[in-house]
């Protein structure tokens, strides 16, 4: 897969030098050290979505360790009967990430995948119960207004059988941006479904 | 809550400003940049869990921002009908979680939390299926031998109602270890569980 993941270039990785060499300055002098955190909470140093030259949507290499503030198994939209349940488990981009735990909002370029898994169960020592299995697909939804008037948009990855895609095109708005321009909690996010993210802002908010 | 995420001081800073420093150099004569990687690939450099006085693990700050490798709904290691069906999410710290993915072992440090979380349902749009609703608890298995002579041991931060403590002590030896020990697919881990960490690992033995 290409280089998905790409920082705003030259002033920002300067800046980043900077902030780490003061961090470690201050770290040989403590003797007890913290993680940098400044780094990521400018929005012009956050991580940016990228196409390729179609306009489709390059699925980031690093989605799997994004942080998780989603869980659902079976979750539908539609009436009737129930087909094949999945687990489905959302993951935000960090940057994106700490600039809404600080600020309550979603910024320009923020990114959520959408990681789709098959259920197991009766693997031993569990005698009950379903365990997210195979991956069988990945969705995005991106905030970026320099790419769709209406500013989200919506990506699947899906390929021919499990096998994921690197690169989707956006969804056609009437697929998914309508629903989420009506039910979400949040600026088109379905905020009402990540009680995690929630608690994360609620405690930004606070100052821990 | 204490600061519970400290790296190894003094070398370990300097080389990470070297790394960084290297990784903009480079960033500013290519003009695409890539993260640093490098900081977290040593084992010397990883986060390691950080006890009390009394040997009670501290639950570290940030676990909620580990990487998700493993979900289930309802899994339960008992026999017989089912009573409080809860997600549980299990969480790698990220620089053990790395470790793994490019040796296929678990190293001294290495720290997963179980995230539990009640369900919550019909909340439009969705009309069917559950998702992962207020956080239950949190337990955890760190690989310490240093700290317990078997080497695993594991923590539970169940507070009062939906409380979470911030320390814990070891479980008895009989109440996790035993059944990690026998069960297990690899070094006490079920990671029979955790498809997304074989994945990982699979992807990082081709050196991708």
């Amino acid at each position: 897969m290409k280089g998905s993941r790409r920082y705003w270039p030259h002033a920002a990785a300067l800046l980043t030098l900077m902030t780490v060499a003061a961090w470690t300055i201050r770290a040989l002098g403590s003797g007890v050290t913290a993680p940098p955190a400044a780094q990521s909470t400018r929005p012009a140093q956050g991580v940016m979505p990228q196409y390729d030259k179609s306009g489709a949507l390059l699925l980031p290499e690093d989605y799997r360790r994004w942080i998780m503030v989603g869980a659902s198994l079976g979750l539908s939209y539609a009436e009737g009967p129930a087909s094949h349940e999945m687990f489905a488990h959302t993951l935000m981009e960090p940057t994106a990430y700490r600039y809404f735990v600080e600020t309550g909002t979603f910024r320009e370029g923020t990114m959520f995948a959408l990681l789709l898994q098959g259920t197991g169960d009766k693997v031993l020592p569990a005698r009950r119960g379903q365990f997210a299995n195979e991956v069988h697909g990945v969705e995005m939804a991106v905030k970026d207004s320099s790419h769709v008037p209406e500013g989200w948009a919506y990506y699947g990855f899906a390929g021919t059988g499990a096998a994921v895609r690197s690169t989707a095109p956006a969804e056609p708005k009437n697929s998914c941006f309508t629903c989420h321009a009506e039910h979400a909690a949040r600026d088109h996010v379905f905020l009402q479904f990540y009680p995690l993210l929630t608690d994360a802002a609620a405690a930004g908010a606070k100052g821990h």
